[in-house]
């Protein structure tokens, strides 16, 4: 078996439900250690993180990922045990398959083939590992590049592993990613019988009209580096279970990826206005888990793009779709920052895939694109 | 102390929480066998019935009511004991109190005091009890009446006992009762990622305009016996709990209190209409808890209302508000159906209570009406 995906199915076998690492970054801290890297175990409050280097000197290539996975909600609807790892009609299935254990485990071994290759490459290799980047991400990435500012260490280019893919590996590479802002909204009615709405405010109902109109709105039409800045609402709750109660209380979740089109403030500010316009008696707690970032087109989007053209064969697109991800920390440092990672079809989903064949041909990617940096 | 009151307090001392009916049946029934009725204890599944009658003639008069009693919730909040009456200021409190123990106590001395006073009365006096109202309603009433009608038994005017006096005793009689349909909805979306909406569906956003529609939409405007009917949305549930997942599907539960002006049928129509028109991917489970009833003005009404005002010197008003009754199985036998009983401010809560000399009033009026319906 190709030792990438042999690497990226013990990853998948260790059930690193986020904030949970459950000895991932251990198997790689090892397997980096072996190749010359100094390790740094960095553990802030309850979340694993792992530094390691080889070599001192400039640049320094980074690889960045994240061991966490995303739970695999109720297992019986998995066609096979979301931990257990199995190859199945050419593709492989886990959870983590494809966010994002299949590139940590091309990191590894394409930095092994490059320091067998060449010991004395130029520069130096870094590799940065957290299991907090899908959850709260507040002591994970954020807080080592905190660590690595702390003690001196600028990153040049540093390459995130997300599944940035498409429909075929490579096809896609981030060089930024939009903000993301996330709203947790009340809304305070009166409790009562639905026999007798008169006495009682029903929230479901007050939300109702303000609702239809934010999934309506064209919050901006996005620009030359973004698409457009989209709405989601990811929970909705009210009731008490009976089905004769007018609930006193609704709490609605939501979610903006945002531009540079627009800023948090302005969402903030169109929403609220939007709640009041229809009269909704709410409360609201804003979090702004990133503002947008973008790598500019220099040295390490082109080098990736050759690295992807002789590689894969193929022509690479340049986006800023998607999540967030841990790069918004890295950017700011004023590092070059892009993602390149597998096809992102199955990400979070049930039944998480890649084919068979990407974690090796990903890492001839990484192979290629550290050779083209350090060599 | 009144015997009216004294039953009404031996009633509460017997925890009959629905369905149960601990003893409560027992009692009365033997009661009404002291006064020449004819007992049949008629068990249907887990539930406990009465039907008593005395006499074979026509018309026959039936008193309705319930047993069983809501839970009283956290014992501790109550100011004493739920199932140990007590009279405290001038108010009789117990779980039952109100809805309904101390309509039935004023059922059987109601009844006691006309057939000592006139044992040879016209037509025929029923009672029929049970200890499934505050349940699911299955295996109460609604059997009974069935096993009437095949025993060929016609109830020609039925005062059911429900707490229907909003101010004072008295003040409010039920000549019918509302229409209850529930649906429960359940929204199909895809799941996945807030940050890829065009792979995802976003139930919340789909139901969100035609749920701003159903809310605002007038579906009659009443008639002259019922107020408008109405819709309210009691449950919403949806989402994984992570903000950063669109959930992929969305479950709401809602129910209609519909007047005489529409059917279930077209209220059915109408919302399915409306979730078509919007696009909406949906199932939806209709359960129909009753239909509509209505007793036209006529002799019950006129009765009762005379015997209000003889007896409490009070003006009546007829209504068709609030909650469904078990009104709703017996008057599509054809009788005359009536709902007279306390003040309804304090049913289903903590210290549930009456005035301590209501239940004695209660009785007079009961006695009123039975005395200018058979005397
Ligand atoms: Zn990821
Ligand atoms: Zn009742």
């Amino acid at each position: 078996m190709d030792r990438t995906l042999e690497l990226a199915m013990d990853l998948i076998r260790r059930p690193s439900v986020t904030p949970h690492d459950a000895g991932c970054q251990e198997l790689i801290a090892k397997r980096l250690a072996r190749s010359g890297f100094a390790i740094e175990h960095l553990r802030f409050g309850d979340v694993e993180n792992v530094w390691a280097r080889r070599g001192t000197a400039s640049p320094l290539v980074v690889f960045a990922g994240h061991t966490d996975v995303v739970p695999p909600g109720p297992l019986e609807t998995w066609t096979s045990d979301p931990f257990e790892p199995v190859v199945r009609d050419g593709r492989l299935y886990g959870r983590g398959a494809a966010d994002m254990k299949s590139s940590i485990a091309a990191f590894v071994t394409a930095i092994e083939d490059i320091v067998a290759q060449a010991s004395g490459h130029r520069g130096s290799i870094g590799v940065l590992l957290t299991s907090d980047e899908e959850g709260p991400a507040v002591d994970g990435t954020r807080r080592v590049v905190e660590w690595l500012t702390e003690h001196g260490v600028l990153i040049d280019y540093c390459v995130v592993g997300e599944p940035t893919s498409a429909r075929t590996l490579g096809d896609t590479i981030k060089n930024g990613r939009r903000g993301s802002l996330s709203g947790r909204l009340v809304v305070n009615g009166i409790q009562g019988h639905v026999a007798y709405p008169h006495l009682a405010s029903n929230p479901i109902h007050a939300l109702a009209p303000a609702l239809a109109e934010l999934v309506a709105t064209e919050w901006d039409r996005g620009n030359a580096d973004f698409p457009a800045t989209s709405f989601q609402a990811s929970n909705v709750r009210a009731g008490t279970g009976a089905e004769n109660v007018i609930p006193g209380r609704l709490e609605l979740d939501f979610n903006f990826r945002f531009s540079t089109a627009v800023t948090d403030a302005l969402l903030r500010r169109r929403v609220e206005e939007t709640l009041d316009r229809h009269g909704v008696d709410y409360e609201i707690a804003w979090t702004l888990s990133g503002q947008p970032y973008l790598t500019p087109r220099g040295r390490l989007v082109q080098t990736a793009r050759a690295a992807v053209s002789e590689v894969l064969g193929i022509e690479t697109e340049l986006s800023t779709t998607g999540g967030t991800s841990d790069g918004r920390f890295i950017a700011p440092t004023g590092a070059e920052v892009i993602e390149l990672g597998p096809v992102n079809a199955t990400i979070h989903k049930i039944d998480e895939c890649v084919a068979v064949g990407d974690p090796a041909r990903l890492a001839l990617l990484y192979r290629s694109l550290l050779a083209k940096l350090l060599l």
